[in-house]
């Protein structure tokens, strides 16, 4: 089933595509009385005729459907961005594949990277929750220098520091008592000794991500799967 | 900490490193006295003197530790490799970082790939445990006919086929009563009717990774990261 993405979804009546989807209905010759499903990305599934197809696509909704989120909990990730941004992206498709409610990318004291093209990691996320048929798009934040984040509650925190105070990580979101999962994790050289201190100073909790050292994209989509994976154990 | 790797260390006394770890001694402008430090991917971490460059690096082993392996599981994986070679070598990287015992290629009916350069993942392997400060090396298994492989005992088998017998992943592990995981994931078009009957008649169990559709090597690294995080409740 190909998906196609339109930012409003009226429940009756006429939409037009923008360029993009435009241009993808366009190369799969789609004609005139075909119809096509459409998502906004809000959890709303619809089916639609295509009436017109110069100089844009337009279509007329026949049904609309809405959709609960799948999971029982909400994923929100806070990352620094990598230096390669293919690793990035990576990490954002994976991450929605296993489910993710909301991407913040964080500026941190050793980020060597400071500006990320958020309309290409937009991109990535649409195409990500389309080929994996997901009917909620989530949410992507610009960058944000760390401490002027406003710390949610029970924050998780994963460092490659020694720390006795760390735990495991899905044990740690057993004991979270909140299906809203806030996990943030650092950039190539790890977050600073005292961006530890202030994450302890703001009530913080450390995690351990397993026994051996992950990249920074690999961590978020263990995270990502872990919690997936997990849920049965803890929601 | 760099690593180098070599296949026999000895307890002590002198070794040669192989072509591949002499020019990258060389690239790094390794010179008599250096110290380095070795791995075999059996467990054994060694200390080691450079008493010779040319032709080939020569050492002195000044010490040799051994580590157990590090999870109270172990975890042996056979999949259909992936048409593109960069999504198999993806998975052999991330299932290593998060924890892979061994690692089976599997010819299905609907693989459309029937060869893969073993020498190639064996370098993403060792390159994967060199990065991620492991010390033992997953084995990796040329290709076989699935119908062929002597099927380990509970096996679990992820498909996308409906069926109601299918548990949630970590609870089927949860459940198994053994600290071996054996997991099957079919190529892009996913096993066959027959094939799943086939698995049936073994004896193995249908697990769910998750409720969204996932690539080969997304289900791939999804079990491997799901049980390292999930360990602590089954293990």
């Amino acid at each position: 089933m190909q998906l196609f993405f339109a930012e409003h979804l009226p429940d009756q009546g006429r939409l037009t595509l923008n360029d993009e989807e435009s241009k993808h209905c366009k190369v799969l010759r789609k004609q005139i009385g075909d119809q096509i499903q459409l998502i906004d990305g809000q959890g709303h599934l619809a089916t639609a005729s295509i009436c017109q197809i110069q100089p844009k696509f337009e279509l007329e909704v026949l049904n609309k459907t809405y959709h609960a989120p799948p999971r029982a909990y909400a994923f929100h990730l806070y990352v620094a961005p990598t230096k390669q941004n293919d690793r990035i992206e990576w990490l954002l498709e994976k991450a929605i594949e296993a489910g993710l409610d909301s991407f913040t990318l964080i500026q941190t004291e050793r980020s060597e990277k400071h500006s990320v093209k958020l309309e290409r990691l937009h991109k990535v996320a649409l195409s990500a929750i389309k080929q994996s048929h997901q009917w909620h798009l989530p949410k992507i934040h610009t960058m944000q220098p760390l401490k002027s984040i406003g710390m949610p509650n029970h924050a998780l925190v994963a460092h490659c520091e020694t720390d006795a105070q760390k735990q495991p990580f899905l044990k740690a979101v057993s004991h979270l008592g909140s299906n809203e999962v806030n996990v943030f994790i650092g950039p190539e050289g790890d977050f600073t000794v005292g961006e530890i201190d202030w994450f302890k100073s703001k009530g913080a909790q450390f995690v351990s991500l397993g026994e051996s050292r992950l990249r920074t994209e690999t961590a978020g989509i263990y995270c990502a799967m872990a919690l997936n994976a997990g849920s049965p154990f803890f929601t």
